[in-house]
């Protein structure tokens, strides 16, 4: 990455990377923002450029030659790893899969009642290829028994705060260690390096689940008993009732997201677009993706608010069902229907456990405005005939 | 069990056993039942007498002397296994899981458009402790190799039609192998040996997964590269979209129901109940439950048509997370609404995938009727003062 044209010693955010005008920044400091929704469904591996940038902290710049990973924890020696080691040392692996911010789609919550968030739209999704090690190949060799009592893998990354805190996370000891589990320490995205955005020199990407756990700027696995106790994992990250708030709200009485709900989102056409009378078809596109490995097997859409369906044509890749990482892009083109000044256009998808998504957001609304999985919708217009 | 009262033997169901009087009867032959609603939830486990019954034929009389279990396919010795043999060569495992059936509240959806399918309410749904052994340590008791290329382990029944065509279904080798995946074949429910009725002397239990998968009075294992041909796994028991009819279902389109998504239901205050003005509260009881192993984490209760929601305290055991197959009972007491004429109760669970119900019936509804899910809805009246 080049570097920002100005650097202010004195501002923690005084080196970062420079960024892909294109995206719309929902926060400066730390860096966050998405592309323009329509990009996103032109190409079914999201370009490094445009994949939507999730910062909690300032982008710590690290040098490759002096880097080193530190693995540790319950029954393991403690090592240090350098990135040489990570390359030589382990099979190589690559997966196709989809990263989704919690945050997703936000903004729609907002409109119902606000909450406190940065305010995403649809795009704080992306897929992308990684290419890496398996964390749990990294584990093995770093001594972790067959029986572990450890129930959980810490991740921090050197991304820090004011105080010296990093960013940190954990997963289950069972998704790491699954034989389809596929949890990378990834040091490739697209057949590039990572950016120092998505987390130079080494990341963590946990397949299926949210993009949160997937730590940037991997420093340290520590395996333990216990889930990591940092701030994003214990009092963020959580979903509510839509009638708890924040002076009833209790982060010890709901599990930390993990695998994601089935999702799916138009991305074209763009809600208040105008289209002209004079069309005969009308085409709808957009993407779906599960967490969990879950498989999308069918989006439904109607251009009357949900009173009648089609079934779109999905694209993609064939990925086992439990290890489906990686979204669908679908399309449908139907007539455009005669008389009408308004269109509802809606979707939904449908998962191979035959999950599906909520028609609306209020009964899922919760005060941090994660979790928006309900039908996505989108109002056009349609402008009389020329003729 | 006993016999019942008259036997016919032209009639292939003349010798089906007798059955407790308080279930629902959906069809007699073959015989479909369910209990009434409200003693669903008065037992965390379903007494056995009480236990939804979904035979697809007649229930066979099997002499457990004789009996014989079959187990061949791809890269297997073929063996045979008699009761004693299972008994007693094999790790004994007791799991606690929910089975329901894939028309469990299909008459719910029989209100918005007629479909075809046994008009279940919403007690086709029951909770047990199952004793048996792992179909994993049969499998490589027979020879299964680690690297299997099967895809798929069928099952028949000794249940069959006319034409001697035996019930049947599959599971995917993933999921018959996870080490957490838990499927056994029991013989015991709840410290009985099974009743006739529940697949005596040998049954499948696959937790988390659709009741059909769990065949009945096992004969045959097969393990194989192929789904089970049988009618019930490739042209029944699938989902499709509202649009789809009878003109132009192709079942090949769909992926057989296994897993199933979040689940929950009213089952006190009954629909169209009257409830005095003169009490202080009400009381609002149900089940809840996901499949997969998912834990239900919450579930939201309104009194006003879900525009505001409480949660519900649910009981049940501790279940890890990804083996949490049993359900959760769940109870909420609240102040009854002061000057109200009637009331719209509803129910909504969350997973711990953060999977949720869908708010309506006619969106996901099927022309099989399966899988509905949608939000649980119970209107009663209130009746005014008697002061
Ligand atoms: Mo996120
Ligand atoms: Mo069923």
């Amino acid at each position: 990455d080049q570097k920002q044209a100005t650097m202010d010693v004195d501002d923690p955010y005084g080196n970062e990377p420079l960024r892909h005008p294109v995206l719309k920044v929902n926060s400066l400091k730390p860096f966050n923002a998405e592309p323009p929704v329509e990009l996103l469904s032109e190409n079914y591996i999201t370009p490094n450029e445009i994949f939507f940038k999730r910062n909690h902290l300032p982008v710590p710049e690290v040098d490759p030659k002096t880097y080193r990973l530190q693995v540790m924890g319950e029954g393991l020696k403690s090592i240090q790893l350098t990135l040489d080691d990570l390359k030589t040392k382990f099979p190589k692996h690559t997966i196709t899969a989809t990263l989704q911010c919690a945050g997703n789609r936000r903004s729609e919550m907002n409109a119902v009642r606000q909450v406190k968030g940065l305010n995403w739209g649809m795009a704080a999704i992306g897929n992308a290829t990684w290419r890496g090690v398996k964390l749990s190949d990294v584990l093995k060799y770093a001594g972790l028994p067959e029986n572990t009592h450890a129930k959980h893998v810490q991740f921090e990354g050197l991304d820090k705060d004011l105080t010296g805190i990093p960013y940190g996370a954990s997963i289950s000891i069972r998704k790491a260690l699954a034989k389809d589990g596929d949890v990378l320490l990834a040091y490739e995205m697209n057949g590039e390096d990572l950016s120092r955005d998505h987390g130079f020199p080494l990341r963590v990407i946990v397949p299926g689940v949210v993009g949160a756990r997937n730590v940037k700027w991997l420093s340290k696995i520590i395996v333990s008993k216990e889930e990591s106790q940092s701030h994003w994992q214990v009092n963020d990250y959580k979903g509510f009732s839509p009638s708890v708030d924040w002076d009833t709200v209790d982060f010890s009485t709901a599990p930390a997201i993990q695998e994601l709900p089935i999702q799916s989102a138009i991305t074209t056409p763009c809600n208040n677009d105008y289209i002209s009378a004079d069309n005969e078809e009308i085409t709808v596109k957009g993407y779906a993706w599960s967490g969990g490995g879950q498989e999308v097997i069918r989006v439904d859409v109607s251009l009357d608010g949900g009173k009648t369906w089609k079934v779109a044509d999905l694209t993609g890749e064939k990925q086992d069902a439990g290890q489906a990482w990686a979204w669908k892009l679908w399309q449908l083109t139907m007539p455009l229907p005669k008389g009408q000044k308004n269109l509802e256009i809606i979707c939904k998808a449908v998962d191979n456990n035959y999950n599906v998504q909520p028609d609306t957001v209020a009964p899922i609304w919760n005060l941090r405005g994660v979790l928006n999985n309900s039908w996505s919708r989108v109002k056009i217009t349609i402008k009389p005939n020329s003729g």
